[in-house]
């Protein structure tokens, strides 16, 4: 059955969302979630460890089941969706790729920080050699310019990217920002442009319909609002607005709102909110792996660790430079005992 | 201390929050949230049932703490920020809002159903003869063109309101819709434009900023989200995006966003999510009040209720009209036995 799309969601409750149950997810619970997903006509389910394949570790948090057999799990319990897998070089490897590929993954969205484009190209390629379809995905695209996310995505476009996303890892995106990147996007792009958005600064939904106006048609939501930080865009609100705004998503609203009442609820540890921890790192523009360093480091210093998260956003720190976090510190530390304001 | 502030916030937890409470604030309660609000430097600070005063009857839910306590308790505990008290024209009366002056509250807000802004008239005028700062508030605004809506707030204007409020109340509206009757009434209007939005479609940040970019400079939030249905906007999220913008709350970010998380999270029953009730009344633009009767027809007819709640929405039914549930219902199933698609 050929569906008319407008919009293409990909649902990422089970990979963004494995973050919000500690990945502690179960082959029956991905069976029956993908399930109601294929049945409300959802066209493509992300299926990992929230950090992609292989992200399962110490450092990531471990997972309770082998991503492997939830991709198969998945897989099974689907007859028109197609099984979409979040691959992070660097942490999932060419072979990580080549097994979900042999275990039914049709969609392959390489992730890379949005200044690193370059490392995705061998992933990209080896999963289009495999007739996979492809995403380059841009991680804290919020971090760069529109010039720099445009020389970026270009690359991907390059590497045989299908779609190319704007990813606002940390939620810390304006809706005027959005626009005016993926207006950028659309004017230099030929390919499809996605949006990934999440809500910590209760922006999720306005973003993404700033990413719609200007021309993206490739979007991510989360059923229930699963995902890191505060949630993404909720895909069950996003089928009720888009339908509002006369734009076909193909996905069946009442059985959506079913899914995420019935059977997603219930499993959630706590309802997705915008909390303390999550709107501040919206607010600063960093990543959550920030988060418990700089607590940490507030407590040593006597400090708030809210002014250590802005600090870190506004140096523009990334992932793996978490030990700047303590030189930070020591610097607000030293200024507060001046006198000087921070 | 005077502040400058480009935009003036009215938080409304301990009025349209009292809903999320079920109406179950005490005094100890208020007089916390009340005393931290005002060293957030919040300006002004909306205390009473959720329906307004005299709001606690059997039919609205009735309130734990006389509300007149609660604002006596909210007046004592504030150094700057002024008390604001809601009244709604056949639920409050006159008595109630002398009542409210003489403990204190300084501000009233006067709220009507958007096509019945006349009833506002002898409210709003014995405010102004208190000396009081008014408000009109035009409930259920997505339901009328934004001529009506011009029209409506022009008797208010004409009443003596210092400000004229856009409200969402069933959280139904869209970015572009709210953008054009805020714009239509910024042209129109000489008094202050404000809007109280909900987030049942996960858009009341979205439509709080587009108000905000026609000239809406008086908004309405609720700490921790709290309020009826999906909640409001999110008054911390609120300071924090707007900082990001450059905009000018006055309002502590660092103590709102402490208050939210250490004094009104835990005595939430439930945290604010955006759940299948809440949806559906966004989506179908009803009243919740409409809810449970809906859903009594429906399992007297076999239907979905989510069906009658749209149709409901569809034939612009008011409070009030809660009679007509049930003749929609028997159309719905008399139309579906016969096949034909509702």
């Amino acid at each position: 059955m050929a569906t008319n799309r407008d919009i293409t969601i990909t649902e990422v409750a089970l990979r963004d969302g494995s973050h919000a149950l500690g990945h502690q997810y179960t082959v029956e619970q991905v069976t029956k979630i993908a399930k109601e997903l294929d049945e409300a006509n959802v066209p493509y389910i992300e299926v990992a460890h929230g950090d992609g394949l292989a992200g399962s570790s110490q450092q990531y948090g471990e997972s309770l089941t082998d991503e492997m057999k939830l991709i198969e799990a998945a897989v099974s319990a689907c007859t028109n969706a197609k099984i979409a897998v979040l691959l992070i070089p660097g942490i999932g490897t060419m072979t990580d790729l080549r097994k979900a590929h042999s275990l039914g993954a049709k969609m392959a969205r390489v992730a890379t920080h949005v200044t690193e484009a370059d490392v995705s190209k061998q992933h990209i390629g080896l999963a289009k050699e495999l007739g996979m379809e492809t995403v380059g995905f841009l991680m804290m695209s919020h971090m760069v310019s529109k010039e720099k996310l445009v020389e970026q995505a270009q690359l991907m476009e390059s590497y045989g990217a299908d779609t190319v996303y704007v990813v606002d890892s940390a939620g810390a995106f304006l809706p005027h920002e959005v626009r005016e990147r993926i207006h950028a996007l659309r004017e230099a792009l030929t390919v499809h442009i996605g949006f990934h958005g999440h809500n910590n600064l209760s922006l999720a939904m306005a973003n993404t319909l700033a990413a719609i106006e200007e021309g993206a048609t490739r979007i991510d939501g989360s059923v229930r609002c699963l995902g890191a930080g505060a949630g993404n865009t909720q895909t069950e609100v996003l089928v009720a607005v888009l339908e509002r705004l006369g734009l076909q998503s193909g996905i069946d609203f009442y059985k959506m709102t079913d899914l995420a009442e019935n059977v997603v609820a219930p499993i959630l540890p706590k309802p997705q909110e915008i909390t303390k921890d999550s709107l501040v790192m919206g607010y600063a523009g960093v990543y959550s792996s920030f988060l418990l360093h700089s607590q940490r480091a507030a407590k040593r210093f006597n400090l708030d660790a809210r002014d250590i998260l802005v600090e870190l956003g506004r140096r523009k720190v990334v992932g793996g430079q978490e030990d700047m976090i303590i030189d930070v510190a020591a610097e607000i530390a030293e200024k507060q005992q001046k006198g000087i304001k921070v």
